[in-house]
């Protein structure tokens, strides 16, 4: 097809595909004429897949890259494939780097977040290695709850815990019945950087019917909203 | 404390934070003389909010000084500022406004991901309003994963709508163990903003811990690294 096509199956403009191309996040097509392209179904994909990364999971071009490489380089193992997708999603990229060197480290240099972040894996039998991206970010979070004085905080580790174990195991799960490894290979990547949303999106709604249940308000004061209709299948969205 | 106490107090630069007050997101000191104001103990816990805000947190300016807004206004009842909070980060800000207009609506106008987001909040009895920001997010995410032919990633639906359940909860009882209102507002801004940033950081660890009971591999394959140590609280990091 021609780029007019690609453009009007995947509704990206033609400049954007074109800098999608300039930035490397879309191979070019195969060139029939000194000013006309073909392109094929895998660009349909690419171009769907690079729309993803950069507007649901909100990634920059640069790490989008990064993403897009692993995903084309068959020689990388897939245990290999989840640590670039996740170093590529661990936002921001900065935390992963400067823990060491922040203060407030103990005797054997480690903060009081890592220290708890290493308790905790070993309550949980978690074995990863060092560069694994979630270490630093997570005991950069408990820090930081330090140095704001909201230690009450920590104590919601267990529960956060656990469940980052529920959604590891329907992660692994979806990759499982991918039916072969360059599939699987989509489901990482696409399950990380998306997965990411989805588990802060569902985290606000159960957040709202948690907070409700717990904290009640008199009618109508909660939220200043003129009869906001409640979400159920029996009451669709109206607009 | 003048301005340099400040700046030694809280690691942060005196043009970072003349920056922070004219972006609104740090209030002017007590002017004392033409040329000097006074800072107090709010001062240094309104930079050290900012700071996570930005930087673990990874708000824009824009968002971060809608949170502090937030806290600051004591007018605002307790779950309207979960509301303020939840739309400050839910990345990034274009989801919630354009499903609407998305294709793949059915004849009730609804997607595919906001029907199935519809009948979870029904399975889960989550009994939010429609501006809940959440909604829109996860949903696009499951329409997004149609989109890319990676239907099988619904699968994980319920088992992350469980552990987004698990996560409020502790969220809402380190929110019920502050002390007052005001100390349950910053519970719940600095909750919401960081704890997603938590729970990804040990989803990644997870992670990594489940594929490699899921997916073993040989030994030295898994990763290129040579000699890397395991986490654990009797093999602290040496670096």
């Amino acid at each position: 097809m021609r780029m007019s096509e690609l453009s009007s199956r995947t509704g990206v403009s033609i400049p954007t595909l074109k800098y999608y191309m300039r930035e490397g996040l879309l191979p070019a097509g195969e060139r029939t004429s000194p000013n006309q392209s073909r392109y094929n179904d895998t660009h349909v994909e690419r171009v769907r897949l690079v729309r993803a990364l950069l507007d649901v999971g909100g990634l920059d071009v640069a790490r989008a890259r990064t993403v897009v490489a692993a995903v084309d380089d068959e020689s990388i193992p897939l245990g290999w494939v989840f640590g670039v997708a996740q170093r590529a999603v661990t936002i921001p990229a900065s935390l992963v780097s400067d823990s060491a060197d922040s203060d407030g480290s103990d005797d054997a240099g480690m903060t009081e977040g890592e220290r708890l972040i290493g308790e905790l894996c070993a309550r949980r039998a978690w074995h990863v290695e060092l560069r694994n991206p979630g270490l630093a970010l997570a005991a950069r979070v408990l820090d930081t709850y330090s140095s704001l004085g909201q230690d009450r905080l920590h104590a919601a580790l267990d529960q956060y815990a656990e469940a980052a174990d529920l959604v590891a195991a329907a992660d692994l799960a979806a990759v499982a019945s991918a039916p072969d490894e360059a599939e699987m290979t989509n489901v990482v990547v696409i399950g990380t950087v998306l997965g990411d949303a989805l588990f802060a999106g569902l985290r606000r709604i159960a957040q709202e019917a948690e907070s409700a249940r717990r904290f009640p308000s008199p009618e109508g004061t909660r939220y200043p909203v003129n009869g906001a209709e409640f979400l159920s299948p029996h009451n669709p969205k109206e607009s």
